[in-house]
């Protein structure tokens, strides 16, 4: 089933709207392009939901937003909403700034997202459960372990049922799930922590695997987790012990574009709950 | 000759003035240093026309536009005629919104371009004769091919004549042309559409090249094309079998560092017509 | 003593507030991981002083400022101050307009700095001495030779005596001063300087520094620029022949991901006068 959710991400070739944090974006634009979808980034008001309208789906990421972008990201989303096109929200550092935490959760309140993609921290925040956040990481007292991955699991399919989105926690262990069903993911590789972005790019490129696959976004989901941690794996393995975090990025995306729907079904590491 | 525009602009080393997307800006300023010149990012309406003047040459990409950047771009340009400096632009995604297709025909009003460059749908846009655009890809509607390449090399000279500016379209054949004559030119590997931004850095270095050949527009615009092009066959070679986008992007800015004029004219696959 | 330094980086691993150009960002928080600290990117006025006081450190780099961001180094400089943080300034570009030369010396007024760094034609526009500047770049009038090192080294106690701040002037000999005390290193490869961005680089990896070494700033600022004048060497040693400048980019930050306090110890290449 992942396998045919990355196939259809290179059949249809959909075209995703980007609004991101000017930080990640080459790395996101060519991590949609690895696996088989076409990237456009546009920001300014004049043509936000213009470009929206032209594209198959959404990616609204909040790192390095300001006033401009933020209007932008209102705009497209409800074009987007209107027309029915697939919405993703990154609330990177929700919890580190009033700004932040309130712009996602006014994104929440006025945009109906298809999936939300965070670390912990940013999701307990949203989800107004008190999570703390480490500037754009997860705080360490949120951390997700097997002692609390029950409860972590309840967490999410509630928040899937409040939001009607997808939510997707990653992290060294990675939970999707809808109001229903919970996919747990035990993809990746510690070392991805040390390269900025790698959740930006996951968001990304979730997107173009919830556009590319209408009919089965929670599936969609977990092939893109999926498809960036055994990436990840594939990678690693790549490195010499003169690499480091600059080549291992480089590594990553070389291996989604590389991936095969066969290779995923391979090295996709799931349970669900 | 294409050797000589290339020892050129190695031996002046141009300072370029870039108002340019935030997507691919890195790699722009990397491409411009590895073939032999000096970028300068600056886009703020309070400096724009004041660094265009310390520079050689002004690159307008009008990808991620937004009502800051489109000011500075006019400032920028003015200042650049007044000077009689080299000014090229890249309409990145002209036709997809409103915002870029008057944007960019309003810079054509306003400014005496050097060069044009960019795929066949946003050159179409600009000459208004019906181009469409997926995004900021060329449609598949306007390909260039060897049925229809007479018709867009008349429609070429005819756009270069109105403009006095030689126009550069790029893709799987690429065409450089002023009123009178233009060049065909055959380098490149498909797979330099998986990566982002190769439009946007040879804007960049096509800058650098017409900056440091004044006397030489067509010819400095024709080795910049060839340069990139050929840099892309030679990076192809490298590639190992687990290597993708991320990587062949890295390999051609490191093949354009390493071309020698010789290099050039021997990999240089081009016609006049 | 050096090596202390960086192991202090990674046993605190600090999270680093980040006010920088969009141009060389990612590779500037790709090094912030890579030498153990963690970097935050937020330049909004709605966030900057919120940002700052959660983070350890702040880096305001003026590449590609504008009016909304200026503010936010103001307003972020200022919390740092207030809450005792260490700040560095990168002055990029000062002397090549007037908004980058005022917006330097506006903040030099009103902001304490624990660090400046930059190179000699941008630390002599800040200290009103008349340098001149070549876009981002020194300019070769100003060049630190051997034969001008004695007054160059006075030059810079002297500022960093009327500033309070450590003052580093890197390029191909680096000089770093308080009022009593200069290193002079002699680390690093001419190639790094046809990387877009080293400096900036250096910039946040020395803020990272500076911050988990609160007692030692002197020594801090000195073993960040042995860092990366040593990492530069090291991924030297690495390119083949068909490997450019995009390719050392990726293994300069290899190597400061690999650095190790011995390999620092080893390494570094400085004199004190």
């Amino acid at each position: 089933m992942l396998g045919t959710m990355l196939e259809n991400v290179r059949k249809n070739c959909p075209l995703i709207h980007n609004i991101t944090n000017y930080v990640t974006v080459n790395d996101c634009a060519n991590i949609v392009l690895a696996c088989g979808a076409s990237p456009i980034m546009a920001d300014d008001e004049g043509e936000a939901a213009e470009i929206t309208a032209i594209c198959g789906g959404l990616n609204i990421n909040i790192g390095t937003l300001n006033h401009n972008t933020i209007s932008s990201m209102f705009l497209a989303g409800k074009k987007a909403n209107e027309l029915g096109h697939p919405v993703l929200l990154d609330p990177v550092g929700a919890g580190a700034s009033k700004l932040r935490t309130e712009t996602a959760c006014k994104l929440l309140d006025e945009i109906k997202f298809t999936c939300i993609r965070g670390n912990i921290s940013e999701i307990k925040t949203l989800a107004s459960v008190g999570g703390t956040t480490k500037g754009v990481d997860a705080d360490a007292a949120d951390k997700v372990t097997e002692d609390n991955l029950d409860s972590v699991i309840a967490f999410t399919k509630k928040l899937a049922e409040k939001t009607g989105a997808v939510i997707a926690i990653t992290g060294a262990i990675d939970i999707v799930a809808d109001a229903e069903k919970a996919y747990i993911i035990r993809n990746g590789h510690p070392m991805m922590s040390s390269i900025t972005g790698t959740g930006c790019q996951l968001s990304a490129m979730t997107t173009a695997f919830i556009t590319a696959n209408p009919d089965h976004t929670l599936e969609a989901v977990v092939a893109a987790v999926c498809t960036m941690g055994y990436a990840g794996e594939v990678a690693h393995e790549r490195l010499s012990d003169k690499d480091g975090n600059s080549t291992y990025r480089n590594c990553i995306i070389d291996a989604v574009y590389n991936m095969t729907p066969e290779a995923l079904e391979k090295g996709a590491k799931y349970e669900v709950r």
